[in-house]
């Protein structure tokens, strides 16, 4: 007889409750933290920023592929970025966990560790605060982040300036190429994936798929941001020529890139880089790297090298999508 | 040739949420309402209250039964309650959905437009304020509320002392009639759910099915309790006997029901009714009626009449899902 591995069926919603917050709970800094019906929350300058960003199994991860650590790790960071890109500084995770009764009470337990580490590692002082869990067909992690703006004004990205230094902080095109790895080199020939084999991969390569399943965006770069006075920010989730596009026409700009730049870095979706502009008296903080410059209104939201880009423009989240497979 | 209802599928992420944003977006009070990388919401006194609660088909929704808007207005309305739970008023809702390629795009709206009604009935002022877009096999919604406690201390569950009166606004147990009815009298003889037929319910009937699948908690009485003194506060999500159990470990008592008390207002879950505890020397606010009172902790955390009741304490998330069915 073996025995078989517990799932999250075999568990009351309490017990497995109770284990993740064995994980995370003691790193609660709120007034109210997990328990109560909500969680209370002191911001001191009297305005939070909040976001929320959903994995779901299928589109956004595949269980092949993704550790629990690494799944949890991710989910926070995503929401971590968005925080970051209104300038702010995260305090706060609410999780929502939808778990099919199959999946092993490890994986959530690892799913917790990396949601806590993802945390302590990128913004320290950010804990989980609160969450839900219910039982769903398709696993799903749904994150609702909080921050505050420590007496600043929130950096839309609607503030480009023509004039203005157009810098990132953070990787572009790593995500995508650690994506691509995945597809190309762990799938059967039917496009099943199949567990990553670590040894047949490169240095480069390993650190590209690191960047694919668990990002590692510079959070603390948006208050740095914002202290330094940028005019425009936003993180970079679906390649840096659609989500420039999305800041240019906000701002009623076009973002004229120096390039040349590559394909992955131009249209690789994930890496959560964060996109600023700053006036030209300002100093660009370290960690951002100038990139173009803001031009009055033309015919094109975005150039490359002085000339209009052509092709797809970003990542599309319903690509490959395939309920059969992983 | 017959033309075809347009789905989720048939439209792109942003046309999707334009749509959604047309019947939410102009009711933003925030800061930065929709469009930004996250939402800046003021909360005058500093403290932000947060919490999230998600809806699964399945467990929680069969689409046979539940109408967008049904849908909509019970996903709002179960998270404003957590807020109304701690004492506070809501504010601000974020909304991830995720959502199958095949839903019809209508639904969508009709579920946007259920979320924006229950805001403006039980929650004036508070709107969605933000949210999240993905694809998935199974329909997903994970809300999250805040709200604000206008210069009040958070009401929590531990606060309840001996002499306390325990009161409670709101319904308790139409839910769980409503989902029998719909359980009993809306499923063919292989238990795979069909349209309500509402000729065939009678008015009591009918009121239970609205209980079930468009739950109106007194959301109001949240503040109002909290300004009145309550010294403990929950939503009644679970069934009364299950989270005055909750009320009464967390507040080391033991909660004596007056009784006595039929099986659906005592295990009944789902009607997000509020349960207070007033010191004796307040008066109870108009809308809550007293059930019991608080005593020193005996041997059980609830009595019904002075006995400890027996039998299944509660509503299960888990009982009767079917992965084939609904």
């Amino acid at each position: 007889m073996t025995r078989r591995e517990p799932t999250v069926g075999d568990l009351s919603e309490r017990a497995l409750l109770t284990r993740i917050l064995n994980v995370v709970g003691d790193a609660s800094q709120a007034d109210v933290g997990p328990g109560d019906d909500a969680a209370v929350i002191t911001v001191p300058d009297g305005r939070v920023v909040l976001t929320t960003d959903t994995l779901v199994h299928g589109p956004d991860f595949r269980l092949a592929w993704s550790t629990g650590y690494d799944l949890g790790s991710k989910a926070a960071a995503v929401n971590l970025a968005d925080v970051a890109a209104m300038g702010a500084r995260p305090i706060a995770l609410l999780v929502a966990l939808a778990l099919p009764d199959t999946l092993p009470v490890a994986f959530v337990d690892e799913l917790a560790r990396g949601l806590r580490a993802a945390c302590d590692r990128l913004a320290p002082g950010c804990a989980i605060e609160g969450g839900d869990l219910t039982v769903s067909d398709t696993l799903t992690i749904a994150v609702t982040a909080a921050g505050v703006l420590d007496g600043a004004a929130p950096v839309l990205r609607s503030g480009a300036r023509p004039g203005d230094t157009v810098a990132v902080a953070g990787e572009l095109g790593a995500a995508t190429r650690g994506l691509a790895l995945l597809f190309d080199r762990f799938r059967t020939a039917d496009g099943i994936p199949v567990e990553v084999d670590a040894g047949l991969l490169t240095e480069a390569e390993r650190a590209d798929l690191a960047a694919q399943l668990r990002p590692a965006p510079p959070i603390a770069l948006g208050p740095v941001a914002a202290r330094a006075g940028a005019s425009a920010l936003m993180d970079v989730s679906d390649g840096l020529l659609l989500d420039a596009t999305r800041m240019a026409d906000a701002s009623g700009v076009t973002i004229a890139l120096d390039g040349p730049l590559g394909d992955d870095a131009l249209r690789g979706g994930e890496d959560h880089a964060l996109l600023a502009c700053f006036p030209t008296a300002a100093a660009l903080p370290a960690g951002f790297l100038r990139i173009g410059a803001v031009a009055p209104r033309g015919e094109a939201a975005v150039t490359v090298a002085g000339a209009a880009p052509s092709g797809r423009s970003g990542w599309d989240p319903y690509r490959d999508w395939d309920t059969q497979r992983g």
